[in-house]
């Protein structure tokens, strides 16, 4: 080794020790008779310290190093006379004797700090200088720690790690696949797992029992901001299950990782079904680190059951009487809100990420007097009789979305989101682990025209659901459950169909003829016909798992080394880019 | 839970209990009073009793059962009367109460034994059924071990788990890379990783110290034999160390593996340079088993200095006189081979895959006297000076080759291995590890008439070769290491280059043009005059690694869940395939 020890270890037992330590100039200051040098490395900084009386031409060498200089030094262990408290090794310093440059820096494009001046795409193109710093390292470092914990979890588990493929078939259901074309066989393509769905079911099938893997996977979609064309999963799978021995199964591990990387003890997870959860959050993914629960004021829609009258139609307020649903949210104590910050709030809402039509609001005056924005329509009972159904206080706010159902709905909940925001009731320090459940198997595509598994199309549904699969697909609930913490969804998985003839139907559901269903899920029905046992599974977002577990942080691309941009574009490589016509003639590609 | 216990672990302790197991069918015997059924899971069989007398409709039940019907059941936990101390559960059997058919099974195309009689393309076809067997379920069970060990060893030395991108810029140099064609970049293309090699050397820059993963990679080649076009890789990187440290801390993974999962404590590993692993060994990768060295007679080409003059010359032997090299091995006590023995051995050596033009032999006979191939042109004295460079004894058969020298040696090397395994010297409990040192920088490509990386374009040479550097590339030595066990290569490493103009040399010595290189490679280009610090590292193949490990055996595909054929196809998803004209539009691609 170039070193004796690391630039984190050193402390007040190592005095008088000689030592060789390597890492990075991250700071030197020059104080005329001494020089000092802030040496660092992944584990820590360490002084060193260069005296002008003693070591002239050392002293002259160091203050000429620039930042980010790779440098070993050799020196003895020294107590400090100005300690510094807060860092592992504040109490010594190393009084220098030799000193070698391993390696030049140029000036960094930004500074290598824990705060940095470099812009999103300067430090991606600069992605190495980036990781340099402490804060990003450690994401990865605790990274690895959660991953440490999900295996010691899985492996005492019985649960074995199988690889699975990556050079797959392409069986699109949903998202796109990315596909590779293949050499040897010209005109024909491999694809990339966009999850290793069936190949964890195939093992089933094989008997593994119980299987988990911690696996890279590809969805080639249109990119939102912080989704990543490429990412790791949790995946796994177990046999001869119920739900509910999955879902205690997978809180297990949700609960070991926090207590591992974070000493969290979580307390049991709560339930809530997928419908309540559309109901009273607006949303499939509720925050429940704060109530304000949506109140619904009128629904004509089927979820409703088409109940009409309420207290708010039949006021000649035209646009309630026209909604679908209204709803609302009682944001308590901000009955001072001013007009501009309602008119804000408005603007919020109107934004076409929110897509509502407008605001509505009832204050309740700290007077108790009600104040709302359409008073030209409602007298003070019947805003009183409003305010009773969000039992609502002085002092309080009610804000009221009307329109379409789904629309409204999932503006109410963003709107709830925003105002828990604002009001402080996101604790960055709070975790609230949720099941959602029961989720309905099919979602309708208006653009196909066709039913979509919301999971997947191996997912089961309710037996009492059954009869309804012909009738009315979109009311028949599948076996499917997510975890969700702090209204971002964690994971999702379900029982599944092990069942040639009950896969086959679900195909056709899908809109797929047998044929199609042969030429790319042959494989898996085959295997369907040769003992499949009973089995659920699930699979965890795994940058998403470690952005929540190690920062309660919903973004992802801090915790993966060398992510993309929301173009799907490594900057750093300037990737995708062309390849050699040579290539393209071998694979057949003009 | 569908079950209380699984199939493995009742024993005579449970007596009495009350069961429920799950599980499939394996055998099923009826003894007409009673009918008997091994059922099986992962971790075991256990015997299932049915009786005619007390439960005569259950019994009939179960004589209708198939082979790999997947069933559920309960019953007491009783003393087996005829006792197999074979198995685990031997000593019990369940006295069945209650039977489920949880799926039916068609009649599976091979049985699921320990030995199959299914042909290799029908396993792959039916991946599935053939994972079953419980042999092959093994290997992979056991390759989830080796994996936990790996981990385990270099969680506690320190070395953060990074996960590295799969989506990258396509650099071929040497192999070819699978390519992604990119539909938010239309024309443009990812590339599928050959290794995390610059990966793996920015995280260096980027200061994590020590690094390793385990991790999938791609190579588009040519298939051969046991080859596949995605394969696993233990990849490892360490800042500020030297060869020697690299070496030790992997030579210590190895040993570790080898502990946790076989119980055994390897001894320090041999090393040996390059040059004289092919001039003992005729090959790079050396099975050290068994001695049989080879000894020169005539080397004329440059590594033998030219020594023309031999004990083989000027015999008036053409064969002899005109070769370039002339080498051989004694094996102990084969004097006696038959005509048709020392026949088959040389159309042996005569098939293309060898190349050799002959064999040539001396018999060293019992009672002393020697009989060559060439007898006609030497005499006994000659024969036995020969014998003597051999130190053979009556009783051995020298063997000889002669030619150009690469050819020859690889021929030598060849035979050497052949007539190891003739012999039984290479024996299936024995582990001999070691140290390849020293590699050549640089092989050349007749092909492309340019010199190859014979490591990869990231080796560092040695310092004191660097004269040779323009002068004679070919004799230059890399600081490169390979660790191989019985003959298999199971790993490369090396030190890196750390530095920008060292690197572009490299990329110069390889015939790439400036503005090639830093289209390629700027990003570690330029990360090289950010402060790079001194590394190196090596990566290990997983899958062979688990195939040596676990079993002694060179033969990856029983290693792997779902592998490829020889032409790399997979036989269960009928992969790769056609994809949608759709997907192709969007792609750009006809």
């Amino acid at each position: 080794m170039l070193r004796t020890h690391t630039c984190g270890e050193l402390t007040i037992k190592n005095i008088g020790q000689p030592v060789t330590l390597c890492g990075w100039l991250a700071r030197s200051r020059d104080l005329g008779g001494m020089t000092f040098i802030d040496l660092r490395d992944r584990y820590g900084i360490t002084q060193l310290m260069f005296n002008m009386d003693t070591h002239k031409e050392l002293c002259e060498q160091a203050r000429k190093l620039g930042r980010e200089f790779v440098l070993k030094t050799t020196g003895k262990v020294s107590e400090r006379s100005n300690k510094n408290s807060k860092m592992p090794t504040g109490d010594i310093e190393i009084i220098v004797e030799k000193l070698e440059v391993l390696n030049e820096s140029k000036t960094p494009p930004f500074t290598i700090e824990d705060e940095s001046d470099g812009g999103d795409d300067l430090r991606m193109k600069y992605r190495y200088l980036d990781l340099r710093r402490t804060p990003v390292r450690n994401n990865l470092l605790q990274r690895h720690k959660v991953a440490q914990a999900v295996r010691e979890y899985f492996d005492a588990n019985g649960f074995a790690d199988v690889e699975t493929p990556f050079l797959i078939k392409s069986t699109p259901e949903g998202a796109r696949d990315f596909v590779v074309p293949s050499r040897l066989s010209p005109g024909e393509f491999y694809a990339l797992p966009q999850s290793p769905q069936t190949f964890k079911q195939l093992l089933m099938v094989s008997g593994f029992d119980r299987y988990y893997q911690i696996v890279r996977c590809f969805r080639d979609e249109d990119l939102r901001a912080d989704r990543q064309p490429e990412f790791t999963q949790i995946d796994c799978e177990m046999s001869f299950v119920e739900q509910e021995d999955v879902m205690n199964m997978f809180e297990g591990m949700v609960k070991h990782v926090f207590k591992k990387v974070r000493g969290l003890e979580l307390p049991a997870f709560k339930r809530m079904t997928y419908t309540d959860a559309m109901k009273y959050y607006g949303v499939d993914k509720p925050d429940l680190r704060f109530e304000m629960k949506i109140v619904e004021l009128k629904n004509l829609s089927p979820s409703g059951g088409g109940k009409g009258e309420d207290v708010v139609s039949g006021k000649n307020f035209k646009v309630y009487d026209d909604a679908e649903l209204i709803g609302g949210i009682c944001a308590k104590g901000c009955a001072e809100y001013t007009r501009k910050q309602l008119d804000e709030l408005t603007d919020w809402v109107k934004r076409p990420q929110i897509g509502a039509g407008g605001l509505g609001y009832i204050k309740f005056n700290a007077d108790g007097t009600l104040k709302s924005s359409f008073d030209k329509f409602f007298d003070e009972a019947s805003l009183k009789k409003i305010a009773e159904k969000f039992s609502a206080k002085p002092g309080d706010l009610i804000l009221i979305l009307a329109g379409a159902e789904e629309r409204t709905r999932k503006a109410l909940g963003a709107l709830r989101l925003e105002m828990g925001s604002k009001l402080g009731l996101r604790d960055k320090n709070k975790f609230e682990c949720l099941w959602v459940m029961d989720f309905p198997l099919f979602e309708w595509n208006e653009e196909e025209k066709r039913w979509f598994a919301m999971h997947h199309p191996f997912t089961s549904w309710k037996k009492e659901d059954e009869g309804l699969l012909n009738t009315n697909p979109g009311a028949v609930r599948a076996n499917a459950y997510d975890v969700v913490i702090n209204g971002v969804e964690l994971s999702s998985g379900s029982i599944r169909i092990h069942n040639r003839s009950q896969q086959e139907k679900m195909f056709k559901l899908l809109g797929l003829t047998p044929e199609e269903a042969n030429y790319k899920f042959g494989f898996i029905l085959n295997a369907f016909e040769y003992g499949a046992p009973p089995h659920g599974g699930i699979a965890f977002g795994f940058d998403r798992f470690c952005s929540m577990v190690i920062n309660n942080e919903d973004y992802i691309r801090d915790y993966i080394a060398f992510p993309k941009n929301n173009s799907g574009r490594d900057i750093m490589l300037d990737s995708p880019s062309d390849i050699d016509a040579k290539q393209k003639k071998e694979l057949g590609l003009k």
